[in-house]
């Protein structure tokens, strides 16, 4: 039930750490761990802590130089933070995500949950690219949690959700989900189009369309959505080229 | 909210284990860990692994020769295990550890969850004082977690459900929850008694007292309630004192 679902390590700083994953990643029924520009990886270290049965998790585990490559295929992405501040707002319990993850993977999705490195996680640059972020409660006076805990809590989480009851795909296959590529397509194009119609400001677009992001990663896009979404904003640019001002940001 | 909850560790290999353990307790707010017996224990192979936050906690920690010890003083204690065979039925998961933990915490009680050693988990004689017994339920293609994920797990269940709703306290002191000592006192006066009317056969009373312990492990037992049947089981054995057949078991 959970083989659709990706864990991914970014950045991880101890080799031990990433073993003692993937042990954590074989008790909970995925396979799927990919590795994003450890620091000093070392399977001699690796391997001790995976335990033999979990060894074929971590030696087929790929290693790719940056997260965008680390999520390819999947449908959605969600990212893990202990910093709750600024804009991350809306930030979810590991139970409301299993919910969430458990909802996707039956609709078919590809799901990713990505992990920062020890001692700093996901910096606003790493989680841009996420549907959702996730933190673990603590008490206040240890905060942070060992890596390989983290990883057991949450796939603990998305276990058990699993077990509540069977598999069944669902919808023909226009209506798959979106990937994140597609997603991210999406995005430019429509900030491509807030930006034509002056929707959007000039100087500083990427911060404009936060909110948008946020709004379009809330909903599970299906194909049929995308394509749709896709010719509204053709639309939207031939007519700005067709009937626009020719130097439409000349009397701003 | 946690404050009074106990984790025991029975015969940890290693000490790194024991390291990460005690991070795992910061982390969900858990001070109270006693360790029993451990294998060749070294505070500067665990010290590492719980980082200097959770120094205190590992440094605190009682390092005792029995079980018994190790649970002084608790109103109920969980055994953890991964085998589901045999007597050991009704096992719950963390879920359901966790409800119940919380209802005997929230009743004033002490509880003790126990974590046996890493290759072998705790044997019939270690659970046998357990009030009930839980596993984390895993994929079947990798059954057996790490000590320090396992205990992250578990109290990860506690502390949620810590979070729910405030702690009020209730009852006056005389209906407070039974320490295991009172518990154990009253089984072997239960044990005395039932032999007493030849209810339990004298080849292997340990045996047929299974089914009455698991009982009254269900219980939340109270003092007053103790009191009520340790009056009983005095009575019914002056009884059979006084009126009981002077050689009963010769007619057997």
């Amino acid at each position: 039930m959970l083989d659709q679902l990706r864990v991914v390590l970014f950045r991880p700083k101890y080799p031990e750490n990433i073993g003692s994953v993937a042990r954590a990643c074989l008790n909970m029924g995925v396979s799927d761990l990919v590795i994003v520009d450890p620091y000093n990886f070392n399977m001699d270290k690796a391997l001790p802590l995976a335990t033999a049965h979990a060894r074929h998790v971590l030696e087929t585990a790929p290693i790719v130089d940056t997260l965008e490559q680390a999520v390819d295929g999947c449908t959605a992405v969600y990212g893990t933070t202990a910093r709750t501040g600024g804009w991350r707002k809306g930030i979810m319990n590991p139970d409301a995500l299993a919910g969430v993850v458990d909802e996707r993977l039956r609709g078919g999705g590809r799901v990713a949950v990505v992990f920062g490195p020890e001692d700093k996680g996901l910096t606003n640059e790493e989680t841009s690219i996420c549907s959702g972020l996730m933190t673990i409660p603590t008490s206040r006076e240890g905060t942070s949690l060992n890596l390989a805990q983290a990883v057991v809590v949450v796939l603990y989480e998305c276990f058990k959700r699993s077990l509540d009851a069977p598999f069944v795909p669902d919808g023909p296959p226009e209506e798959r989900p979106t990937t994140v590529q597609e997603q991210a397509t999406l995005f430019d194009n429509l900030q491509e189009t807030l930006l034509a119609i002056d929707f959007l400001k000039d100087d500083n677009p990427d911060y404009w369309m936060l909110p948008v992001r946020r709004f379009f990663s809330k909903i599970n896009l299906r194909r049929n959505e995308f394509n749709l979404l896709m010719g509204v904003c053709r639309q939207v640019k031939w007519f700005v080229n067709a009937y626009g001002p020719d130097k439409k940001n000349a009397d701003k």
